[in-house]
């Protein structure tokens, strides 16, 4: 009866945050039914969870093996058309692999893998299969994201002559300074999290905004990366100079030591006829300014953009955020799930993810090589 | 299986923005089911938005009338248990009473009633029945303010002493200024919208609000009201004097003529140590002043509250909002419907709707009999 | 040799805050020499504190009838053209009079005097005599209130609507709950501050903004203050119902017990078009709301008004503020000094002082009365 | 009989804005009586201008060399105790030499010289003759800065481990663009502005401020600059990763080309136990994060600090600004041509004049070596 896609789910149990982001976004266009998955390794925990948030005790699974191999017994018309992975970074590449092998699509959290190797496996899995792959870098779903995106492309601020992006965090501060405490945490070991630590879990995030927000190509990168401690493998802040294809340059600035930040991700993009503004703390706001204007402050409530026409969410005047911006991921992927073709500015696809592995290597590499410009292959 | 609420829901079909702020609500905290109900008087929009959403054909109903017979032939396990109202106003009070006389729950949209009197009718069906009726003042379920509602009633601002309460929109002004639109619109109609616009619509927000936070109860207003035009009957503009029991005084500010606000809610309180501010548009922060220290910024990410005790549903910095507070008025309404009772902070429930109906009424008795003090009654 | 107005200053002395912004606004735009004046009460202070300022011993007087005795010896090129009187309100009257009747204008700290009476017989001295009378309501000369005074009244956001201007402060909080404290403060005495404390004080303030900004004549008052303890003979709040002669409705909120507010003056137009806001506190920008635009941040530094012509004072990207604003009044007044006539837009006359003390009276006269309408005379 | 320093001032004449900030801020702490200068090299506009701003003819000269020479004639207590030196950046070194030789403290614009040569050998003139030499970095002036240099030196923020300093502009969007235009600037011309147009200009203030906060000493930049076009020879943007000589790594972002931006200059400090944070464009407000507690705003009109202790110049809740900044910088002066002596806090000297000649040329090198770190020389 229902037409909605039957989207499984992989992790995401308990009060896991990111777990609730995607449940309420896959349910907020009415597009998905979550109809099964695995939400815990503990058997108990996983089918308490399933009950508890409305979905059969005959779809819940103890792995993901047991979960592609039991959903390819059911009719075609019964089996999950696609799977959204939402466990630890390292667990990715393998559970998508299996995923795309089997004709499942995947909505991935990102970063895509732990490195550019494996992403770039991913993706000639799915380029040869033609499934479905979205990366959710959750923050180019944002209404206003997509409203600067149409504005740039339809030449508002004239050619782009400089970008920025900022993302500060403060959380890693309080595990720094010990070296137990830094010993402890995953995100800082190199087995369980890759080469990076803020570069991977944040400033891939603007690398891949600058991209989008521009539609440039950012081909070099030139990185001085922050450990603090001898004894700590992982970068936890980092500056990165940026140059495009094109010539444009600009910076990359991420940290996880700027103490007392939450979340604070900005982005501007200057032009040769004026610059935007935009920042997650504050993200139904864009500022518009022109040569020789006043500065104007466009509100989500009133945009119209292209990218988010089937349905407006939010009532008039009423705060936009988070949900609607994965939401509107979600969106874009039932959309090509649906019709097999899409708009690259409706959600990041695997192509996003893979060019985050590679940015996170590179900018490994290029502090490592003493500061030094290294090239990002953009193929 | 589920051990979630049966929701039903009359209105709120196609792109109804409120429609989709009750469905995503209810689902929110994964504590109610949405099984049936009416979503359009024409049959195929109203079968077709049904399947829409995921909702089986069978529990389509042609009217509310025919809904409430046709549940109450199914077993009692499967039958709704709450129905959450979102017609337009004039229609809530006669659905409500049908509702509650056949022993659904009540989630009804504000304003309550049309009237006082009608208002008083279902909160003696209410009193009688044992069943739970909650009234959405949505803003009521904002995290901030549910963390100012605790922090006054910790006494961090001390004794109140004065409260103003500001809620400006421009929505009206490209209308009423031309005697055909004005004529047109059903919110200037009395016979559609009772005897107030500006006060009943969103002046009775900051009415509640007010009463909310401090629960203080305001007893005397004295209003001016503003008309603009000799034709038009309804009022589309405020100022109100208000007094509360025990003498604090303040004031309640409303328009509709505000022109160029989206929706400029804003409250203010001043105790004898402190003072709380907190504005709509930017619903995550809550300006904290104590006399003689700096202003603290609150923001909704770090709060810990015990009227959000449950979950808390958002990742560190990123934005809360109406999907949030409507969702927690909605807990709310889950807790007390699965265990019969409840924390009257938790969700406004028939008595703020009762209160606000007087509210209005007193309103515009003071405004009519030239600017005098009425007391609104609180029994 | 300089063709600078010759000013003398009646108080001000020590490190008295108002002394420090009149002397920098005098000497800002290079009008005024201050030669001489009455700095203190004891002697060897008075002499000291000139000598600091730069001024000659020789024109330092005793007191201020010594003073006009003195000065009025001196040549005609020589003597004091203009005298500004910084004392205690309850001095202004009596200085003002003598100043008048000898010749002198006048630039005059606000409130006017203590009683409207006074008001009116200073009036008429400087209708006889001709000479300037300026009234030091700083916050009309700060830039993007001149600017927004223009805006009105050049249509850009159409006839007016609605006014609400709020002046809110909580410096009398720590001092209002004891009765010892507040017994003591001069500003609560009646005998040396008059009628009203908080709406003489700072509502006063708010008023003449309205009247300034859109040019239109508030007539009417219904007034509810607070004066939270029996004893306490002198307003500390209060919520103003106002009308001006055209119809258009509005409100003054002022406040002395808004706990921890420091001098939170705002001011907002509506219009038929769009709306204006202003914030003392960020007083470079004026946000510009028009029907169905994106709402415009203007700021001072791009400014460009008639009322501010003769010379910009800020570098571009530089805060405004307050010597600023008083330095445009004493611009005002040196225009008028020298050529006996001026815009009524460049600095508040005697008839806005008069205007003043009119609406204290009536205020206090609306709530005594039982929060009755009072006509303010507009003669 | 006055006891304030005697100033002559060349340069500044006309509508000259940075004339009227050194004439006002020289005047607001009534340190200093403007006795004489140069003010255009046309006499007659020298001599009318002098005039009008209250100078008497006697003292007006056609030149520095005529002025240093007649000034030694007249006896020491009427000479010239110091001149302030505000004419374009080639003409500072020949100027403050002379001036040193004979005698004169000097209070000179930034960039203290055009190359680091004559910095040096301007310092060592000072150092031999122990005159006072300040340049107006004016934004270290601010009271917040100096709120914020304090608040660092007594660990508010705990050890420093990120900096960040950024200063957008917009102004030469309008004219990089053609190749005629960006002939006719003089600021990129390299014999007019030296080797650095962003950089020299803004970009040293950004190095000032984070060395004069921290009290950090910076000696390894890394740059990559921007020309946007091969013809133009003067960079007019550019990104620059720093470290201290403690090891913290910071970055310094500088551009001329963020259309739109005014005069957008901000500091972000971060340490082990919190972090602050200001805007140019706001400057009486400062941020105050601590791990774990809530973000603080300290408003200038509450602060109390050591660097600003002889006189608040400001009503509590009126907003700072660039004139106290300036004054507190002319404050510092004044005391140590006073006394001969002072608090390195108090107003930038000739070392922070030299360190910021030696940082616009090693940036350069470093971005002309292929974005390769270059070590300041701290001597």
């Amino acid at each position: 009866m229902s037409k909605k896609i039957r989207l499984g789910i992989l992790g995401g149990g308990g009060n896991s945050l990111v777990g609730i982001l995607h449940r309420i976004a896959a349910k907020m266009h009415d597009k998905y039914d979550i109809v099964g998955g695995v939400f815990s390794r503990d058997w108990d925990s996983n089918i308490e969870f399933a009950n508890e948030i409305g979905i059969s005790s005959r779809r819940v699974y103890a792995d993901y093996e047991i979960m592609i191999k039991e959903e390819l017994k059911l009719p075609q018309d019964q089996r999950m058309q696609a799977v959204s992975i939402l466990t630890p970074n390292f667990l990715h590449y393998s559970m998508a692999k299996r995923l795309l092998e089997n004709n499942f699509s995947v909505i991935c959290e990102k970063p895509l893998t732990t490195t550019y190797e494996e992403a770039k496996e991913l993706r000639s899995l799915v380029d040869k299969s033609g499934l479905i792959f979205a990366v959710t870098y959750t923050y180019t779903g944002y209404p206003m994201i997509r409203k600067m995106r149409e504005m740039i492309s339809q030449d508002a601020i004239g050619e782009v002559q400089k970008v920025d992006a900022q993302y500060y965090q403060g959380w890693i501060n309080p595990i720094i300074h010990s070296s137990e405490t830094r010993m402890d945490t995953w995100r800082l070991d190199p087995k369980k999290s890759g080469v990076s630590c803020c570069i991977g879990d944040i400033g891939t995030h603007a690398f891949d905004m600058l991209e989008y927000l521009t539609q440039l190509t950012i081909d070099k990168v030139l990185a001085d990366l922050n450990y603090l401690y001898d004894d700590n493998k992982m970068d936890i802040d980092g500056s990165i100079l940026i140059r495009c294809t094109n010539g444009v340059k600009g910076i990359i600035r991420a940290s996880q030591i700027a103490t007392g930040e939450n979340n604070n991700f900005a982005v501007m993009i200057y032009g040769k006829k004026g610059g935007l503004k935009w920042e997650q703390e504050n993200p139904r706001v864009l500022y518009f300014m022109q040569e020789g204007k006043e500065v104007q402050i466009l509100k989500s409530e009133n945009i119209d953009t292209d990218l988010l026409t089937e349905d407006a969410k939010l009532p008039p005047g009423h705060p936009d955020e988070i949900f609607d911006a994965m939401a509107n991921i979600y969106k874009g992927a039932a959309k090509a799930i649906n019709h097999q073709e899409y708009d690259p500015g409706e959600f990041p696809a695997i192509i996003d993810g893979v060019r985050g592995m590679n940015f996170i290597e590179s900018v490994v590499e290029s502090h490592k090589k003493g500061n030094v410009w290294i090239t990002i292959d953009n193929k």
